[in-house]
């Protein structure tokens, strides 16, 4: 787990255990109350520890909110690196990272209204959570351009671009509907971005 | 203007002079203020109308909100569609409705906040707004592959991915940079659009 503002640092497998839980618990009771209506007693309720042991963690609902966008962005990031390692080029990587993601939208539904609620409730974290995230693919298509596996002037745009129809994907596909078929909708996504960052004419 | 649920339709100029103006106020109040801390006198405030003129046209605070987001993804289209008509071809066209979006962002920031809020106001609205535009690009697809413009089997999945592009790229350079050159930006998205979507090998 990344370092966190406003967040102490456990300093033994059990205080991680802990965190982890009340992690967890912040992201049910969040996902399904939403910030204002959520509460720090329905969160140590969930995680199944004492209010005064929250209060070893975290000095305000604000403070383990603000933990757990950073702690969700880390998980996405988490979840999908395995998936990127093993595909054979870095094009196919981008769409195993959408297929991975997908899948994580889909079973951590909570994702995007937790995420999508810090443009409220805490806009630094909502933005830095897309600029971190954009950046990690602004850099994937550097190296994927010096590699020679895509055009030489990816940049800002299309790492943006990426992200938001990931975003959308994951949206449209993970989220509102149970059935869909991510790992075909996520290869027909790549060869969208495989032809699009193409070079030559 | 669209017909709107709780919303009831002016019979004369000068009434819909007043509607549109309370949408005008309404989208300068709760852009700033937020739905929660926005307020009927402050949105009648702005108008420079009546209290009562109010309660002619929105039953409540949220029937305004949904007339709202109604109403800025019917302007969004209105203002879009006029630069796509221009274009030579479909998939100019595409790239002409994202420079226009762009444009229409950095000079309606509000529209952002009002439609991000409105996944927790109202989230009925917030999931038509996508639908219904993801619906338009998929048809616009669907008829620039009947012309043999962008290869054939564009569907669903093309129109939620370019529509991600859009709001991302809308949010990044419309939204939080004011110095972004806007038309390089979506010319650059165009080119990434108009690769990803031809056939062949």
């Amino acid at each position: 787990m990344a370092k966190m503002t406003g967040t102490k640092t456990p300093r033994t497998a059990r205080g991680e255990r802990t965190l982890r839980a009340l992690l967890d618990a912040a992201a049910a009771e969040f996902g399904e109350k939403g910030f204002h209506d959520g509460s720090i007693s329905g969160i140590t309720g969930r995680a199944g520890v004492a209010l005064g042991t929250f209060y070893t963690y975290f000095e305000s609902k604000d403070a383990i909110f603000r933990a757990l966008v950073t702690d969700m962005s880390g998980r996405v990031k988490d979840h999908v690196a395995p998936a990127m390692a093993l595909a054979p080029d870095p094009v196919t990587a981008e769409g195993a990272a959408l297929a991975a993601f997908l899948h994580f939208a889909r079973d951590h539904k909570e994702i995007y209204r937790i995420i999508d609620e810090s443009e409220f409730v805490d806009p630094a974290s909502f933005r830095a959570h897309y600029e971190v995230t954009a950046q990690r693919i602004a850099q994937r298509l550097r190296h994927a351009a010096e590699a020679g596996a895509v055009r030489g002037d990816v940049g800002e745009v299309h790492a943006w671009a990426i992200m938001g129809m990931n975003v959308f994907l994951g949206l449209r596909f993970g989220v509102w509907e149970d059935g869909a078929d991510l790992d075909s909708i996520a290869r027909t996504a790549n060869d969208f971005i495989a032809r699009g960052l193409k070079g030559g004419d």
